[in-house]
Formats: C-alpha cells, structure tokens, sequence
C-alpha cells in the first residue's frame, strides 16, 4: 500500500469518527489540493451548517463533499427543484448535472445570488436535491475565449479528473529526503525584460514559476534546455505556477506539454482565460510572420486542461514541503505575486510577477502584505534611476486635452494599445470623461482583440479593483456596457465606414504599430491632418510606434489585394501622453519593499534591462540595507 | 559523413601536402587529446628531425607518429637493436613491443638517458627499428601500486584505444551551441572542507572538478544527484579533472562510473597512481568499518583506465571550446592548480585544488603565474584572519629538540602521519638532521602506507621540488633510499622487536589516530614514560588523535585475538609541533593572490569553513578592490 493511500485510509477513520453516525462516508480522495469526501447522506451533510468548515480546520485541509453517484436524485427530477431554490434575479442561464462526479454546474449573470449569504443558498439546493452546486458566471459580455474553456473543459472532464487525481497523490506524497535548502535558478528575464522563467527547488520539489517570450527577440527564449531545468525531463517539474497573462510570462508554457511535462499549471481563472486567448494569439503571428510556430493550439489546449485555478489568498498544498498563495499584483487581470511557503515555517519566497503599487482604475495596488517572507524576487521593469512615470491624473487630464483638440478639429483620436489592461483603462477613463461632460460624448470603436479581452474583464469583476467591482456587482452600471462602446466586428467596410464618419476614438491592437488592425487604421487615416495618432504606451526599441512617435512619417502599406508593399506619408498629429502603465515606477517599486510587511531580507531584481535591475538593487540596499542581487540568467541562488 | 571524419579527412590531405613526397600518411585518427598519424615509413619520418615539431605547430595540435604495423620489423629482431642504441647506463628493466599500436614501451632506470638530448635517442631508436618508443622510469622502490597500474593498463590496452579513440572524436565535434556563456556550479566543498566537486560549464561542455569526500562525516557526499550535476545522467559530463589525490578531492569518482560515466579522467600521472591506492584504502577502511563501500574496486580500475594523464604545462584540448593546463600546486605528489581556456580567447577559470604558496622540502609552491585569468576558485582552509602557521625552520628546529630530548631519555619517537605528503616531507627532515649531526643517526620506521607511497614520489621526481630532483636525478643520492629508513613489512612481529629495542622514530599511519597500525604502536608503548607521541599535522575534531593532543590518556585498545574492547594509560610523553602543513597558510594565500600573474577579476572561496571563506573573501576585497565570493552548495555562479 503506497503511502497516499494509508494517508487516505487514515483520513478516512478519522472523518468518519468526527461525522455525526448518520452521517456515511462512502469514499475520501485526492482530486488536486482539495480532499474530496464522497458521502451517501450528502442533504443531512448540508443540514450541519458548519461541518465542512470544522473538518478542514481539524484536517488543515481544503475539502469538498460530493454525493456518492448511488445517492443522487435525477437530473430531470432535481433541475426544478434547483430552480426553485434559486432566486429569479440570479438570472440563471444554464444548469449542467455531471453524474461522475454528483456536481451541477450553475451558471447564472449574478453568481452572488445562487451562493447566499455565507453559501445559505448553496446549502438549500444540497439539502433539496444532494448535488454539489458549483457556480459561475454568464459573461455580461459574449466571450468566445470563455466559452470555448468552459466547453473545452466540459467535454474533457474525465480526463481532467484523471490528472486531478494524479496531481493530488503527487502533492501528498511522502516527503523523502532530510535535507533542507532552498534554490532558486534563473532561466530568463535577468537584466532583460521578456522570457520570465525561474525555478524554485527543494530537495523534493521543483517548481517553474513562468514561462515567457521575449517580446521582439524571437528564438530568445528562456534557457530550459539546460541539466537544471528540463535536462533532466520535464517530467521532473513538480509544478508550473503562472503570475499572469502576459506573453513574456506565458507564451511558453504550452511548449512544456510538448517536452512531455504532464503536470499542474497553478494561476487565477482570468489568468487562465486570457492566457489562452494571448497564446492562440502568438500562433497565429508567428503563423501570419512565416514563422514555425513552437508548438500548436493542441498544447494550447493541454495547458488550459492541467491548469489548476486558485483565488487570491487561497492558501494551497502544491507539493508536501510547498504552499502557494496568489495575491492580486495590480498589473491586469488576474496578476499575481506568488508567495511560496516552504517546509513547515522553514522559508518564505514571493515573486513579485508584474507589479503596479498605486491603485488604478481597473485594479487595486499590489498586495504587499504577507505573514511571512525572507526572499523577493521583484521586477524591475522601471527601476531605474530616472524612471518615474507622470502621476495618472496629469495623464488623463492630458488625454482629454488631445481628443477635445481633435474634436474641435473635426479629427479622430487613434489610439493604439495592448489588448489586455491598457485598453480597458483607457475604456473607464473615457467612459468617466464622457459622463461627466469633460470631453464630448462620441463613439469609441474597439478594434482587434481588444472587445474580447473587455469581455473577460467583466466576466470576473471579483478582481477588478473594489469600487468597480461594486459598480458591475451591485449598481448594473458596468462601464464597459456603456453605449458609447463599439465592438468593430465587420471588418474592413466597417473600418471604411467610421473612417469617413465624423470625430470618434479608436482604440486599436496592436499595441506598438507591429501588425494588426492598427494598419488598416493608418492606411485610412494616415492622411487626416485634423486626425490624432496618440500613443499611450510603451513604444519598444525596433517597433513601427517607436519611429512614427518619434517623427517619422512613413508608413509602410502591405495592399492585401495585390500583395505589393508601397508607403504612404502620415500626416496626422502624432501625440504622446504618458503615466497609463499597468508597471509600478521607480517610486512604485521603492515603495512596494518599504511598505512591505515584513521587510524581506533579500531581493532579487529581475523583469528589467542590466541599468535598471542594478539600479534599483543599488537603491534597495542603501535605503533600506536589504541584501539585494541583479541576478544573471542561469544562475543558481540558494538561500539557506 | 561526420563532421569529424571531414575534420580528419582535411587533416589527412594537409600533412600529406606538408611532408616531403617519400613520407606516406596511411591513416589520421584522434586519440584522446593527440593527433595520431600512422605512416609506412617511420624511419624516414623519424630522420627528418623537426618534422613533428613543425607540423604540430601548424596543425595547433598534439601530434603522435605512429608506423603503420605492416611497416614493422619484428620485435625479435628490433629488440636487439633497440638495446644496441641506448646506453647501458638507461638500465633498461624491460622492453614491450605492442603490435598494435606499434609502440615500444621501455622501462628504464634513467629514463634521461633513453630520451637522450632533446630526445635525440627516441628518434635513433625509430630511425633503426621503425618503432615509437615510450619511456616509463623503473621505480627506484618498488611500488606494488606503480606496477599494478602499469600492468592493468598492459592488459587494458585494446579497450583504451577505444576509449581514447572515442573520447578524440568527443574533443573534437563540431561546436553546437551560438550562444555564450561560462558557469561554475558548487556541488560540495563550500563553507566546508571536505567533498569538493565542482562543475564548469558552458553552452558546449559540461565538466566536473573533483569529486571528493568529506573526512569525518561519511553520507555527506557532494550533490552529483542534483539536476544540473548528474540529474540529466552521468553521459552528459563531457570530462572529469582531479586537481590531486587526497580523498577529499578524488574519493567518489569511481561511483561516476557506476552512475554511467564513460568519459575521461585528466590528471596528473602521480594522482593517477596515488588516486588508485587511496581510493582502494578507502574501501578497505568502509569494509573493516563494517559499512557499505559506495563502489567496489572494479570502479577503480575502470578510473584508471579512463585516465588521461598531462604534464604540468602542457596545453591540452578537452572539449571543443575548452583548453586545460595543469600546473604545479605545492600541496602534494601530482597535485595541480588546473587552468581552462575556454572558447578561443573568450574566459578563462583557475581552480587552485589545494596548495601551499611557498616552497617546502618536496615541492616548488604554487604557479600562480598565467596567460590569462578572469576567475579564480581558490581553497581557503588557513584563509581565517588569525590562521598563521609556525613557520618551517623554527618547526624543524623543535621537532629536532623534541627528538633529541627523546632520544637522550632512551625512548622513541611516535608520529602519527598522513602516508602522503607529510611522511616524505618528515622523510627529508629527518634524513638532512642525521646527514648533518643534528640528530643521532638512528632507525626511521616507515609503516602502514607510507612506504608505498614513497615509492610512488620516487617514481615521478619530475613533480618533485627541483634540488630534489636533482639529486636524485644526477647524483644518486636519492634521500628517500637513505639506510636508515626501514620499511616494516613483517607485521606485529617486527613492531614488537622494534618495541622492544633502542631509541627510533616511528612514522606511521593513520595521520589522526583513528586506525591503521597506529593503533598497535600505541599498545606497544603507550606505559613508556621516556617515548614521546608527536603530532605533526593537523587533529580533527572528534578524532582519537585530537583527544589525546588536548591531554586525554586513555586509549582504547581491541584485542584482536579475544575480540574484546579494553583500555590503556598513556604515560608517553605527548608534543605537537606545528608549522608543517601541505596547505598555505593565510600569508600564503594572500601572497598566492597579491603575486598573481595576471590579478584576476573574480575569486570564489572556497574549502575551509564559513569564517575562513568569509575572512579570505572579504580581505581579498578590501586589499585587492576585486570582486569575492564565499559561495554556498548547490549555487551556480554565471560569468560572461
Ligand atoms: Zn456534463
Ligand atoms: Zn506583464
Ligand atoms: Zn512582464
Ligand atoms: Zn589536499
Ligand atoms: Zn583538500
């Protein structure tokens, strides 16, 4: 008998001798970190208000109870009775009964309705029928990108039990060795920004913490090939955990699948989501680019089916000596600072991910506040020197100032920006703006993925920051419904329409002129002297964006008919406004570690080029006489 | 077509065109690091002087001419002939003609004398016979460890040519990788003394240095299972270089052949030999430990076969982007501070291995003088801030009162000694103080190892201090065969004779009194008031040798023949005296460092505890301005 399955049988006595007698436990399994408990008397489990929690805290546990399969009421039986337990304003959309598991799926427009006060309404429906309700939310915005998971994941769902399964007897293994250390491997993003990629290891984990590209250095990619990372096969990660979408975080976690990696990927749903539709994204440039692409949209699919989604301040068994907690990171949508908790109160790593320390519109500041940490590995993207960024007031102010002269010019304000944060930023300043009368009201179209990624957006308010979240939650004034929004979904004669329709805002990928619905835009508007191009991001080194924004006038145009390449001259006002950053500044970052409780005791500066990574360490260590590094890639730090 | 049968096809076509027309090439192949070039007409090859020299040069290669076998003449008629060109005076002990290969290996008393003025006689002997002569030195002593080896090879001779073929055509593949970078990654030996294992590796080559135990602390091994050690399999190290013989430093390296390993071994000729004895001792002590051996003596000889033995200063290619040279270390027979080149003119790493600074009665010091140096990994066992040593004269003049007060007492002179290293230092001492009346003329007793291990220094005087050498070379005045030392060969028998006699010095193993036929002297004079116990090296903590330098007089003594465990009183007199030492002291090390031929830029500390590390690092530092380090296990360490 492996040691997982005496664990089990010991778990098993022990929840069976604290369950009231009439209470029966028909099975008790891993499925992932969750213990799930299979009982024949799953209503009177519901009945006892308090008996889930009380055996997690007891077990330190997090536990699920399931009706064994034999002690299910039929679906076509128990469907109205859930219905009827279910307020109408929930607005329930669809009910899905899984047999296999004694699970339904209720997805509803206000989640919060179908769970009750403290889970009272979840409870009634257990104590009416015996099924185990598990509820999501119906996007108040079509989203084919959540669609496509949740149908993807509907249909996959005897395999994706099978690896739950597999991961959770990995998870509670024995532990086997008596060694103790803690190591942390660089494998890219060191004195660059672009392939994230680290590795944190124990003498009985290992654990790959990103996986990204570098944006505009194709082929460099992070060093995985290396002994210390997959040399030894992918086989031997223990975990994947991902901070957030972005590709140079993200773009090569599907690869692993291909390197026979068969393991959990740990991240937030939103996470999840826009992961896959940024990496189905990549395929299809480096497709368009004539490039191979790494891997193709199967792996794509396998990284979704092995992804294992956390909530923030979820704290998880990952491995026997590891517990992961994600906390929002305030960079976009799902953003996390992963804290890693190792051996029983042995050692506390945090890896900053992306980081935004202020509150923006979209999202609170960056969580810095820990029960522990002794090592921060911190990006460093704007640590430098001189790196402070216009305060956001300044910066909005200076946005209405441009479109307000290009409305007075009878112009339109072209705005090329990333899909994921950016964009909806932009979307809530220009909603506020509008309503309270600072610029005029006129459409604002939204062209190429950035529609969809605002559909995501407002599919799980729960991470947006507090005060929106209420809006959309509690007052249906979701902002991204506002009636100003244009989803461009007819292409080119759309395209062609607008462009000879009065003053309007266009908010287009790609984010740095690169490709993408952004050059049908300059061929139409290239010539509009009363027209605006205004850059709201950063413009990388190389980049089409860099040259117009800093006075070049030509852009080439790719005639889709003919396939010949000619240019034509721009001749709009070319504006830059700074201080929309989804990327804490010099003095964002200062403040994240001198604000942050506790004060590590060492910090890694990563996620930044060579100047900005030593300056900000330089920095740390002189105010605040932390131990500070500027890591190089593929080096090996071992703490302890 | 390989690219390395295109590399010697070219080769093949070039010293073809570079020799007069009468010089046929009948075949080019790699051996190991050499060039090996097989003609029909040795003789004329061997008449053309500088051919070789000329050729090697241009090639930027080690090259080897061989006959081709039909071209040679029987050995029972070269024999004679080879006889009639060398001097009588060579003491030729023994000729062997390998067919094979086309080799004559000749085993001479003076193998000077074989050589003849730059090597004037080898190429007679070809010019008359056809056959390459090698020359080995008959040992002086005889050294069951030297013949054993020589033996083993003998026999192993076709299986080498294949390992030697193999790892040539290894040296030389084509280079994979475009990208760039050199790395150190510490697998033991860090803030400690004791299992010394590095690794260095580059996007080409993989290669490990050293690969030691730690004395006193059985288990702990280096971490060859760590991915970026062994983790990806032992195939994946492209070579093995052992920087000297000491147990700490080569005690494992059999087991990499148990873990898969097939590759080379690069050292000197003496760590070759003295490797293979300590290595065979330390399975003998596990056995009569009772614990189990990590490898058997079948890995031994497997670590001999696969050793490639270099000359100090001889630049030899390893991999195709690494050039080792080994140079005098000071510390031990064969002992080397090993230099790598890597890439063409791109990095270069010295690891010191163990050494002593100045010189000592065997040994040159240290080189510390290169073509270029970036990084120094640097042993730092006296590298404390107090951690001066006695220094050699005043040590030799108290050990010779120690042995002249003894001596006037009637008693003996106990010294517990390392068989290697110190024995033939104290040999020397001892040997000079009776030549010149310092001390009576009286017995020396050699016992345990330590005569073999003497046999095996007289065997390669070329890694001798060079007056040394001299004398033993030109004069005949081998110190080591000096009358008064006796090597004690007849067991209990003889030590009770000797008990029982006059006044004599005694030099025996182990050098801390923790086993070995120290124990049975100390039964035999433990109750002599008149005798004294002396220590001339350094005592372990927890080792029965420390206990009784601090003044403990209980020795526990196991009858061998009833088995039973008693103790006696130690009524010796007991004297420590300091100031012999194989390793550089403080002073030393700095000196090493300050004198260093060119300054490097980064030195590693390493070997000796976490304050010497730590004091050596940060004065290095302060008095230096250069970049330090006191790395921890299991780091990895990213130059370039
Ligand atoms: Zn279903
Ligand atoms: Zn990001
Ligand atoms: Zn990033
Ligand atoms: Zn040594
Ligand atoms: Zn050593």
């Amino acid at each position: 008998m492996s040691s997982v399955d005496r664990q089990l049988d010991d778990l098993h006595e022990t929840i069976t001798s604290e369950l009231p007698a009439d209470i029966t436990v028909s099975d008790v399994k891993y499925e992932g970190p969750e213990l799930v408990v299979y009982t024949r008397d799953p209503k009177k489990f519901a009945r006892q208000g308090d008996l889930i929690r009380q055996l997690a805290s007891k077990l330190r546990k997090r536990i699920t109870v399931r009706p064994d399969p034999d002690a299910l009421e039929r679906p076509r039986d128990a469907r109205e009775k859930v219905m009827n337990v279910i307020p109408d304003e929930a607005g329930v959309t669809d009910l899905d009964f899984h047999e296999d598991t004694g699970e339904v799926v209720i997805e509803a427009e206000k989640p919060g309705m179908v769970i009750g006060r403290h889970g009272s309404t979840l409870r009634d429906i257990t104590k009416e029928v015996g099924w185990t309700p598990e509820v999501v939310r119906t996007p108040p915005i079509e989203s084919s990108t959540v669609s496509n998971v949740r149908n993807f994941l509907k249909q996959e769902r005897d395999e994706r039990r099978d690896i739950l399964e597999r991961v959770g007897r990995q998870i509670h293994r024995e532990e086997m060795s008596d060694d103790e250390y803690v190591r942390i491997t660089t494998l890219g993003c060191c004195r660059e920004v672009g392939r994230a990629a680290f590795i944190l290891s124990t003498p009985e984990t290992r654990i790959l913490i990103d996986c990204g590209d570098k944006p505009g250095a194709e082929g460099e990619v992070p060093y995985l090939q290396v002994p210390e990372a997959l040399g030894a096969g992918a086989q031997n990660l223990d975990a994947v955990v991902l901070t957030h979408a972005h590709l140079d975080h993200s773009a090569l976690i599907p690869i692993l699948f291909k390197y026979g990696y068969d393991g959990p990927i740990y991240t937030t749903e939103p996470t999840r989501d826009l992961m896959g539709l940024l990496q189905l994204d990549y395929l299809d440039v480096a497709a368009k680019e004539g490039r191979a692409p790494p891997y193709d949209s199967e792996q794509v699919r396998e990284a979704i089916k092995h992804t294992i989604p956390l909530e923030y301040g979820d704290v998880t068994d990952i491995a026997p000596d590891v517990k992961l907690t994600m906390h929002n990171a305030g960079h976009i949508l799902g953003s996390a600072v992963t804290h890693f908790h190792i051996g029983d109160g042995l050692y506390n790593v945090a890896f900053s991910g992306d980081i935004h320390y202020d509150d923006t519109r979209l999202f609170n500041g960056a969580v810095n506040d820990f029960p522990r940490v002794e090592t921060l590995v911190m990006e460093s993207t704007y640590g430098g020197r001189n790196d402070y960024q216009t305060d956001q007031d300044d910066a909005e102010k200076r946005l209405k100032e441009v479109i307000n002269d290009t409305y007075d010019r009878g112009g339109k304000v072209l705005i090329p920006a990333f899909a994921v944060g950016r964009s909806q930023e932009m979307m809530l300043v220009l909603e506020e703006a509008m309503r309270s009368g600072d610029i005029p009201e006129m459409p604002v179209h939204l062209d190429g993925m950035i529609w969809e990624a605002t559909a995501i957006h407002t599919t799980y308010p729960e991470y947006l920051r507090d005060d929106l979240r209420d809006r959309i939650f509690h007052e249906d004034k979701n902002p991204f419904l506002a009636d100003q929004f244009n989803h461009i979904d007819a292409g080119e004669d759309e395209r062609q329409e607008i462009a000879d329709g009065g003053p309007c805002i266009i908010l287009t990928t790609s984010g740095m002129v690169t490709g993408g619905p952004i050059m049908s835009w300059l061929r139409h508007l290239a010539s509009e002297e009363e027209s605006t191009l205004t850059f709201v991001g950063y413009q990388a080194q190389g980049t089409l964006g860099r040259r117009l924004q800093s006075g070049w006038d030509e852009v080439p145009i790719n005639d889709g008919e003919s396939g010949r390449a000619s240019k034509i001259n721009l001749k709009m006002d070319v504006e830059t406004v700074d201080g929309f950053s989804g990327h804490a500044d010099r003095q964002g970052l200062m403040n994240f570690v001198k604000t942050m409780n506790p004060r590590p005791e060492k910090v890694l500066c990563v996620h930044g080029d060579e100047s900005s990574t030593q300056d900000l360490s330089s920095a740390l260590y002189h105010e605040h006489n932390i131990r500070t590094f500027a890591p190089k890639n593929l080096e090996t730090f071992r703490f302890l």
